[in-house]
Parts: C-alpha cells; structure tokens; sequence
C-alpha cells in the first residue's frame, strides 16, 4: 500500500512540474546511461529526460514502459530531438525511438533482453529501496557453464552465492531455482531484476536465510526439434526444459555448489512464463521441490488440466509443499483475474496459497522485483534449519 | 604465421563465392543472432549475410570491423533490406546499420560495449579454435562488489575462477589483473573477449596454470573530479584507477579470495588503454607485480617519460620483472611502430621484453583474444610454484 500511495503523490508532483521548462541542474545522468552520453537523465521526482540527434529525421517518438506510452519529441535548431516526460511509472522502464517508422534503440543507455533488445532506464520508486546497492555484505553473481544432454550443447546459468559462501567452506545452503520469462534470459534476473541486491539487502536485515539462487535459460530445445512456441500445448512447450531441469540442471548444482540437498531446501520461481513452467515442474516433482512460487505466471485457461490435477489432490497437497505462492501486478488485468480464479479454486479444494499484490504495476520487472522481495523472505522457514552444517 | 595464411586463403574463396546469390541452407545463425531473429547469418567460408527491415528507407549500409568497411544493402520486395558481404575478417566484427544517414544497431543482434553500444557477429577464423567453448573443465566468471573509498562509489569487478576453485578450499592462487580499452567496461574481457574460455583451454591443455583473472571498470574519478579525457597527460589521467586499483583492488582481491599475495604471482596487463594504464602502474609497484603485459597498449610518445624512466634503470630492470611483454597487430600501423620503437629503446639499454605479433589482425578483440592467448602460458612459471597449498 506504501508503494501505491507514493507513487499517485509523486505522479501528481510530476503533472504540476510537467507545464514547466526542465531545469538541467536538477537532471542526473541515469545509471544505465551509457559512460560517453549524457542523455537520458533522471529528475527525483521522476520525470525523464531524452534527447536523440537524427538531423534528416522529419519525425521521432519515445515509446515506454509496459503500457507502451508514447511520445513524440521536439526538433532543436541542431537537429537534435528533444523530450521531458512526466514519471513513467516505478522501476525498469524499457524505451525505443521510433524515427520516421523505424524503431530503434537509444545510442545513449544500456540496452536489456526483452523482447528483443531494448534501451531501458531504472525511474526511482518514492519509498522503494530493497534493491539498490546498500552498504551490507554482497554475495556474488557467477556465470557457469555446463552440457547439457537433453539440448545437446554448452549453457550458461547464472548462480547467485551469498556473502560468505567462499569464506565458510564447510557451511550448505537452500537453493531458490529462478525463471525468465519469455521475453528474456538467463541474464535478466540479475541485470534487469537486481535479485543479487534483493537478496543482499533480505539477508542483511535477516529477513531472508542465505540461499543461491540458480538462474537458468528456459528455452530448451531438443536437437532435429522445433524450437517450442507459444501456440504449443504447455506441457509440450516446456518439455525439455522441464527434462534438462529435473535431470542435469539440479544434479549439476548439487554436485558442483554446496548445496542442501534436498526437497525442504530447494524451492522453484519464476515470472510470467517461468511461473508457467515453474506451476507445471514444481507440483509434479515434489521430490525435488517444496516452495513454488509463480511471479505472473499463472496458468493460463490453456494449462487448466494442471490446475485441476493439483485441486483434485484437496489440502493433502498442503503437507506435501510448504509454500505454493502467487504474486502479480495490480495493472495486469490478465494475470490479476486469472490469478484470483486458480485462487479460488485452490481455497474449494481447501489449498493454502501465499498471494501478493503489486500495487500499480504491470507485466513488468518492478512487479517481479517486488514479487521476489516477498517470496524469499517465505523460503527455507520449515522443517528444517535452512543451512546447517555437515 | 598460420593464421595469416588461412584468413588469406579464406578471403580469396570468398572473392569467388561473393558474385553467387547465397545458398540459404548454407548459412546458420551466428552464436550473437536474437533468440527471435532469423539474422544475421554465417557462412562456413565466412561471408556473413544480413537484412534489416525498414520500409519507408531510401538508403541503407552496413559498417563493419575495425577498418568500417561500408556496404550498401539492397532493399527487397517487402521493405526488408539484404546483404551478403565477403568474409570480414576473424574473430569479433562490431557492425552498424546507416538508415538514411542514421546509424542504428541490428535488431537481430546482442550487442556489445565498444565506444557505445554495438551489433557484433563472431566470425569464425579457420584454424583458430583457442576460444571455443570445448569440452574441458569450465571455471566461472564471477560479479564482485566492493567500495571504492577513492572514487566514493560501489564498484563491480568480474573474476575468472579456474576450474577446481570451489572444490580445492585449501589451494591458493595466482592473480592476472587485467583490463579492458577506452572503449569497453569491465564486462567486455569476458564477453566480446572470451578470456574465460581462452583460460578454460590452456588451463585443460597444461599450456597455462591455474590462475585468476581480475577485470575492473578502467574509468575511476575522484568525486568533484571532471573525468579524465583522453587530452590529459597520461599521469593524470590514470591517477585515480592507479590509486583504486593499488590501494584498494589488490588488497579486497587478496583479503576475498584464496590467492597467493605476493608480487611472484602477481601479472597486470591491459588492451589498448589498459595497456597504457599497466605500462605506467606495472614498473612503478614492482613490489605488487612481477608480470606486464602490453596488447596494442604501448604507450604513446605524451607518455615517453614513462618509457624513458624504464629504460634508465638498464639491465638491472631484468632483474626486477619476470616478463615484460607486448603484443601487437600487424595491421595497426601506429601501435605496431611504435611498439617497435619503445623496445628497440629497450633492446639498446639492455631491457628484455617478450614480443607477440597478430597477424592480419588491427585494433580488435582478435589481437587480444590472440595476446592473452600468448601471453597467459608465460605467467608464474618463475621463481615459486604458481599454485600452492597453505
């Protein structure tokens, strides 16, 4: 409710400086402004600052953020393209130029996979702060690389280690798998998504256990295959991530990271199609996992056999999975109604479920940001300690 | 030598297969192509095909590599607009789009951190496969972050772990500092370099010892500093990551991970701008580092006191620096002549240094990718064994 109350105020802030011409002292170069531009820049009370040259271009356009709001920009004397717009919304805001119909990126900000490739820039949150970069120990970010037989080719998953995984070697920890969805990568997570940060702030103020977090591709395709698409059946789509997953993915992690192994220290999330895949590998692989947690990842109407399966158990299913967790935006009508409906249908069959709401967002990373910063808190609390040593 | 004549062997098929339309079936997605992309693709022989959809532009081109070579595109029925270009030279080809005199980057492709944000495609080198992914025990690229006192910011470094990091606690390391160019950040050495992989395959092949590899941002201002520019004496302008990187760097390095702190196994080496800074901070902090390395990164005539303070010291120098080491490409005049000149400087005053020449190659991740290459089989052979137990 925090979040939601801030964010009208400082809308409101935004639409009574909006009539106004902006003051270049008081715009910072964004932190996904590229080092040798000076554009975007980034006011406190959100408003964003875009200039773009193309000198031959007759008409040019910002698109931004989930809802895809767009623009259209100044022409200055030099043929540079000029634009302040009113806060766009809390958290990653991905933008393109459209410059006389062609869309393009910003030469001058970090770009992002989304979709495509995206320019993107991170709009402060009034009251937000549980990923920025804090003065508290940090745990690490690794790339590794594996084979996998099931794809039959090298990967790459992207491991969070806690603060003081090297320096305890004998010390084990629970491992949170996480999704993508199907707009990214591996790489997201901790670029776009900050869960790095999340985490060390959580673990910080003890308000998470230490955990890895193990964030792998979800597209998988088995070679002389086609690539899996949306119009696939979900069970078939996910197929082979759900096979590398099972059978490489966390035998590979337990063998080569110092892993509790075992269900109670192993839980499964992700967003939007990582929820999906997660909702379909989590339940039917309860000897691998016991927290489930779908980020915008409801099942949508086409995967209600999945569903009903798991209604179909009643609460027995509730001594079998110590958290089944839902968390969605409040501005992503879609997966908010749908998400009640599975809901409701969950609490008939007398299932418990965590549930979360993102006051005013979207299908967007400040949902999926929010939506971790709940979830890990929940994790590793059962049975038993949550690292122990062995 | 044998790079040199197959990239020229390799150019000459292409000349002959560049008249032909291409045989769709023949070319397959570069490694760097978009999930969603069908572009750009890679012939075997090395020509490199692409399209770019803009209907309403009357002209498009394509710049590529470190010499921009310029191509125009033809624009199909559609709008989409179709290339083939003749083999562009090995290893890593940044490329731009020119849409009626506005340069944009690929859609279809990842992009890279190069003086902005680029489009690049790996084009296969014919006989050079030192930086695949292969086969062997991977280790892992790792995001470190640490405070800064001198530049007043968080900072992240990456890390090369070898193989066998995690599991051998007791087994301590040897450290290569080394850094990118003006033009990159601190993710490039891993990313459009593939220094981990290179490492992986000499590491596997005995050809180098396990160590590990440190890569921070080179850019480091003091608060109420202006940043420096390439304009200032070189002094000045490497002054504060000189300070970071010695005061502060080395020292977190050492304190966080298993590594062995002395200057016996300690290298510093740096590509182009890296270089100059390794040049100017390496023979000035002997007593931190023993190894120095150069990759198109010799120092320019405004820093030939820096030359001339090394040279004075005579044969004695040897006695102080297990290698000093340049390496260069034949096809960058500048940096080649004057390599040449600063170690004849060397030569008549009695100093050694190890020299590598890239052939074909100009101011390009090939060279360094071939520098490091070269240059990581003969670090911490001297004096103590590179790895040891304590």
């Amino acid at each position: 409710m925090k979040y939601f109350i801030t964010a009208i105020a400082a809308a409101l802030a935004c639409q009574a400086a909006w009539a106004q011409p902006p003051d270049a002292t008081e715009f910072q170069r964004a932190g996904t402004t590229h080092r040798l531009a000076e554009f975007p820049k980034i006011h406190k009370d959100g408003r964003v600052w875009f200039q773009f040259k193309a000198p031959a271009a007759q008409k040019v356009s910002v698109r931004i953020g989930a809802t895809n709001k767009t623009y259209d920009m100044e022409k200055l004397a030099d043929g540079t393209w000029n634009l302040v717009i009113p806060y766009p919304g809390p958290g990653l805001q991905y933008y393109q130029m459209t410059v006389d119909g062609l869309t393009v990126n910003d030469p001058g900000s970090e770009t992002f996979y989304s979709n495509g490739i995206k320019s993107a820039i991170d709009v402060p949150s009034p009251g937000e702060d549980f990923y920025d970069v804090k003065p508290v120990p940090h745990g690490h970010v690794l790339q590794h690389m594996f084979y996998s037989k099931v794809t039959q080719s090298w990967r790459r998953m992207f491991i969070y280690t806690p603060p003081g995984y090297e320096t305890n070697p004998r010390m084990r920890y629970p491992v949170l798998y996480l999704q993508h969805g199907a707009g990214e990568d591996e790489t997201e997570w901790t670029h776009a998504g900050r869960a790095q940060f999340i985490l060390d702030n959580l673990i910080a103020g003890n308000q998470a256990v230490p955990m890895l977090m193990v964030m792998n591709n979800g597209f998988a395709t088995k070679p002389g295959t086609a690539p899996a698409t949306g119009q696939a059946p979900p069970a078939n789509r996910f197929a082979a991530f759900e096979e590398m997953l099972v059978t490489e993915v966390v035998p590979e992690v337990d063998a080569q990271f110092r892993t509790v192994a075992d269900r109670d220290h192993r839980a499964l999330a992700g967003l939007s199609m990582g929820g999906m895949q997660t909702f379909q590998i989590g339940p039917t692989h309860l000897d691998l996992f016991s927290y489930i947690g779908m980020f915008s990842g409801t099942p949508m109407a086409a995967a209600q056999a999945q569903v009903d399966a798991i209604a179909a158990q009643g609460a027995a299913f509730n001594d079998k999975v110590h958290v089944l967790w839902f968390g969605v935006g409040t501005a992503e009508a879609n997966f908010l109604s749908r998400t009640k409906e599975v809901r409701a249908q969950f609490d008939k069959a007398g299932i418990r479920s965590g549930y979360y709401e993102s006051p005013g967002t979207a299908h967007e990373f400040q949902t999926w940001r929010r939506c971790l910063h709940e979830f890990a808190p929940l994790l590793f609390r059962a049975a038993t300690p949550a690292t122990k040593k062995r």
